[in-house]
């Protein structure tokens, strides 16, 4: 059931990308999430995580991104997740790895921190 | 408790890691670990993460490391830590920042997820 769920919401936030609906994207993490981007600071709460989506997505020309859950143990009301994001860009493609620890808030899973970094080529 | 159980493991990590000591770095990871360095591949278990950290620290002339938890939830058998990480190398220092899943398994606090990246400077 809470694979299930979280799956549904990684296909939520891959739509919300391809949209570039970030409003939508950054109300798929908690009220007090923290955000590791590559190069980048801590990013805490949803509307810093907004902007910072915001950013990366016109630095990098994101299109999509579709994710690709490599491993999920999932404890109560806890759940952590190792991953692959395959990146559509302006020019190109880009493959990182990420692990993101899901918290249930309110009912529904979240992203309650979030980090990544390149993959080997 | 688990709190202060997962400090000392992280003061243990320092201490192996100034000493050069890799055996008893990656037996501070659970069994089944896995860790994500920037660059680099998934690396499973404690054998390919101990290879890692002889590779990583050849390559960066690592001296010391010195870890800082920023936030730390435990929930049951599992926590995660977000934290930041100075690193002595061979010239200078650098900071990374880290996510870590920590899984007790057999009574003691271990490394299950570690993945870490660049910090803005």
């Amino acid at each position: 059931m809470s694979r299930s769920e979280i799956a549904a919401v990684n296909r939520m936030f891959e739509e919300a990308a391809a949209k570039g609906d970030l409003e939508s994207l950054a109300s798929l993490y908690t009220k007090d999430a923290v955000a590791l981007p590559p190069d980048g600071p801590f990013v805490r709460g949803r509307d810093n995580i907004k902007q910072m989506w915001a950013s990366i997505a016109q630095q990098i020309g994101l299109k999509s991104v579709k994710l690709e859950t490599v491993d999920l143990e999932v404890a109560g009301e806890m759940a952590h997740e190792v991953g692959e994001a395959q990146l559509t860009l302006g020019s190109g493609t880009a493959v990182v790895k990420y692990v993101v620890v899901w918290k249930k808030a309110d009912g529904q899973w979240r992203l309650h921190r979030d980090i990544w970094n390149t993959k080997a080529t």
